[in-house]
């Protein structure tokens, strides 16, 4: 295997056009939005150990919230060079009290420490493990940013603990965490340190999992495959169980994988990837549909209207690519991570950056909410909410989503020894000893791309050509190899076009949700129709897929373009049933991003559209 | 109001084609398969008083199981003139345990005697008031058929102690029950006695329901739309919660308006009507798609496979039209019998008659059973019962089904003072002094219906004009009226066809489980496809509503004609999205009628196919 390598976001610039938007507004909007309402919330005094004396409660899973937050900020500072003066206090009095009230044997965790220091590792289920990931993610990224190693010391003395409780003197009662996370952390910190250790503490919960006789975590509620324990990891097939635990599984064997060259365990990771790529993901990149759970479920299983799409697991899913992407060269893992990207990760959050989704859902159908006129409403079927809240009481996704956009440079650029691979659109730059290079584009809203490589230390550059597009054009002298145009890297200035024009796609026919159905984008950006833009019964219209599609301008509400396209709605009649006669009135249906969604008041939205 | 009246079954005879084989299949084998699992169930103990012996715990509904059961040989025994003695003999020792059990003051109710005795009449839930009701109407049937009284002075005695209760010294700890029923079986004794308590007792819980101060039924699940009694009857609106309950009070408003001339509660009747006819009744007839508390949701809301369509709210909105059709001629009524009769009354059943279907699923798709991989079964969303079961539980509908089969011969005629009005068609006579009809048919395999007026009472024969029939020819000089064939009644032999061809329905556009979408009927009956019949994924299929349909031969297994006809099915292809191409390949199908659906190995079932 070559040696592959995704280029670090601390040498990418931001410099402008679309990702510069959202990069700044994670950074200058939610960054603050989440830290507000994490306070209020009393996630921060968790890791303050305050609960004796607020009596507000930390929960199992607080610890983890407040580590994605600092690890964004970590992300941030690296990025900027420096700065971020108020969040290094903040997070430097927090690392204060946890060296204060860490345990003597080097135990760390906000909720057992405080609330049930008897039950310390006693029980899969409680994320403590998972807490300890998030926290070793957070002291690498804050030690790399600041040189301040204070964090990173407290967490690997908790690592001494880990090994002991887990390895050496096997005192805890369980031995892989119910939520998936510690693995890939370890695996992180062994990059970091170089210390074989960690890299061993990792496979050895990934050679455990499924393996180790142990406790159920839910033994009420969900069977193995649900913490994606019921079998060994390298025998792993389909993608089963919680989606976010599902990804944060993968990333750790694929990142093992590829340390090792464990072959078995690459393979596994590929099946995964196939069969969450062929028959388990959203057309916007969303994955695990069931409520219930937060989990997959079988295969072309995508209701619209139900749809789980957990932020969170769009996230892994993109951190799985990114994994996978190292391991070999293959334009898929970029397609998928772009398919996520503009689709199911965007509309997380909204426009304003202060609000987000937990869950994604790829319909609202208003007159379906609350239809059950007689059942009280705490007895009424949940639907998926149809606007984004500021917190929440599980509330992993916001800071999962500041601490995805302060890496968002990471997607731009992968390197082996001969070639720099472009692998998304940006305007960005690149910029190390050896390789200075510059994007300028307005993609997605244009497919024209600049590229200007002042100097590379890659004789060649890779410029993956994108899944949804079918022409292109290059100024340069070039050759298409496995999905790439491949230019010399001395070719100096290049500019390239992919042909973006709007075009509808359909969905596998065993989708019994989208079979007969369309749905319209513009190069990688799944869109949508809300009924404020279009007044009708949204699945009363069918459309054709041949229909002329109109490319508005670019809407500064959202930083896309608009599209209008022809389509005939079903007249409305009085009864309820009648001979068949489709009678169909033409109508113009006004498109908008799918990820600009439920920004205005509450209304009817759709993806899928019938199919003419 | 002209003197409308439906008339009984007790001179009808059902001589021979398709309903001659239902009624015989019930008084065959249903009638003695319900009894069976009855008596497997303890329910006929509830009644013989042996909890004490056999610590089998008589359920609150019980009761009624066993008195629709009864009713059902009432109604046996008077359309035979006699016969049963099998079943009476078992009846009247049930009635003198009652005798012997009933308390002094008139209190009867198998759970409350035995097992609660110190909470008679203190909770709306409990339906005591309901199971009261069910006593009063198999008394009714089994003392007109039998002539023998003990049953009926029983149920009279207890009315006494209900009239103390509720009405003279309001001992009850609330005014009307939970589950209506009572009301229209106290009207039907008053129909049967001529005593004007009886009604008088019907309106006041009629009139108290909605409108007395007393507790919710169900203050942790429900609101009070749930059990109707949010309003008062006058004023409701729109068809709102528990299906069966809602309908058997609309029986009984009809009822009572019928006899008081109270206009204000017939209004009402044909507004709630209208809104379940126009907005919430399944193409099947079945009625209340909600699974959450087996009710009435928002307008427009039907969804096929998590379809509720309780057996017994279709049966009540026969029983409901039956009512209605005695306030007004009016085809509709007839229409929307003859829509129930022969898709969600006739799923109910299996064709063997020994099993029966609690709720009637308008769709199957196996694939979405158990799709929840990782959680346990009993925490999993609970999708349709795929195949129908001897007894459930709350086992309401099996002997419900026995009694509508019992008494099919009353939806045929109903009269007015000029016109005997056929509103059904079978090969069925009709005898009483004045008059003998003799009507011969293949319907619904054939519209073609032969009728020999004997004699007749009546000067004119209306003929009921099936909704789904735009063409028809008739052998003698006759008049259009309203939806009716007027011919004078001393024509003699009448042969009628109505011209009987395959044709597609479509729903109402605001439906959206169903736009886009046609359904394939054959005269009255709705026909679905069966994956077993269609080796395809039938939700791939698309059809246009103008194919041609070739009718073929009746089948044995159903007793009706099979349908086929060409339609498309999408071409499968391995990914999961691609750019649209909607390929397509022809395909030829074969529908069974939708009430012969399940009766094989499970398989998907589908009625509302995609229209091209």
């Amino acid at each position: 295997m070559k040696n592959l390598t995704n280029l670090s976001f601390s040498n990418v610039k931001i410099l402008n056009g679309f990702w510069k938007s959202r990069y700044d507004l994670n950074r200058e909007v939610s960054l603050r939005a989440v830290y507000n309402r994490f306070e209020d919330t009393a996630r921060f005094e968790s890791l303050r150990f305050l609960y004796r004396e607020t009596g507000r409660l930390p929960h199992i899973f607080y610890d983890s919230d407040v580590a994605k937050w600092i690890e964004a900020v970590g992300y941030l500072i690296e990025g900027n060079g420096g700065g971020y003066e108020e969040e290094q206090e903040i997070i430097d009095a927090l690392v204060s009290d946890m060296a204060k009230n860490q345990l003597p044997d080097g135990y760390l965790n906000g909720h057992f420490i405080q609330v049930e220091p008897n039950n310390r590792f006693t029980d899969r289920s409680q994320h403590e493990l998972y807490c300890a990931g998030h926290l070793i993610e957070a002291a690498i990224a804050y030690d790399k940013a600041t040189g301040k190693h204070k964090f990173l010391s407290i967490m690997k003395k908790y690592i001494d603990c880990i090994e002991r409780y887990f390895v050496t003197e096997k005192l805890a009662s369980f031995t892989t965490c119910g939520h998936e996370e510690i693995e890939l952390a370890l695996i992180k910190l062994f990059d970091y340190t170089g210390e074989q250790r960690y890299l061993d503490l990792a496979l050895f919960f990934l050679d455990q999992r499924g393996a180790a006789e142990e406790p159920e975590a839910y033994p009420n509620q969900f069977n193995k495959k649900y913490d994606q324990s019921d079998i060994p990891v390298r025998e792993l097939d389909t993608a089963e169980g919680h989606a976010v635990r599902a990804m944060y599984l993968y990333i750790a064997m694929a990142e093992a994988a590829r340390k090792t060259g464990d072959k078995a365990l690459l393979d596994a990771c590929r099946r995964l990837w196939r069969n969450v790529v062929d028959k388990k993901m959203y057309v916007t990149g969303g994955i695990g549909s069931g409520k219930t759970g937060e989990a997959f479920t079988r295969e072309y299983d995508l209701p619209n209207l139900e749809a789980y799409s957990e932020s969170c697991a769009a996230i892994g899913l993109i951190l799985f690519a990114l994994s996978m992407q190292k391991t070999e060269l293959c334009a898929e893992y970029s397609a998928v991570i772009e398919r996520v990207l503009y689709n199911g990760l965007l509309s997380s959050t909204s426009l304003d950056g202060k609000a987000f989704f937990y869950e994604n859902p790829l319909e609202i159908h208003l007159d379906s909410v609350g239809k059950e006129t007689s059942i009280l409403p705490k007895r009424q079927i949940k639907l998926p909410i149809r606007h984004r809240v500021e917190v929440f009481g599980c509330s992993c996704c916001p800071p999962n989503i500041n601490r995805i956009f302060a890496r968002i440079g990471d997607i731009f650029f992968s390197a082996n020894d001969e070639s720099l691979v472009v692998n998304q659109y940006g305007s960005v730059s690149y910029e190390d000893e050896g390789t200075l290079i510059q994007m300028t584009t307005d993609y997605p809203n244009d497919g024209k791309v600049t590229l200007c490589v002042e100097r590379s230390a890659y004789p060649e550059l890779l410029l993956r050509i994108p899944e949804w597009c079918e022409q292109f054009t290059v100024s340069v002298p070039h050759t298409v190899r496995d999905g790439y145009i491949a230019i010399p890297a001395d070719t100096g200035k290049v500019e390239i076009v992919f042909a973006m024009e709007p075009y509808f796609v359909e969905c596998n026919p065993h989708s019994r949700a989208n079979n007969g159905r369309v749905a319209l984008c513009y190069g990688p950006v799944v869109y949508c129709l809300e009924r404020l833009d279009n007044e009708f019964d949204l699945n009363a219209l069918s459309i054709d897929p041949i229909a002329a599609v109109a490319v508005g301008d670019v809407q500064t509400e959202f930083g896309m373009r608009s599209l209008s396209a022809s389509a005939m709605l079903d007249k409305d009649f009085p009864a309820l049933y009648r001979k068949a006669k489709a009678e169909e009135t033409p109508v113009v249906l006004t498109f908008r991003p799918y990820y600009s969604f439920a920004n205005r008041e509450e209304c009817d939205m759709l993806i899928w559209l019938r199919r003419r």
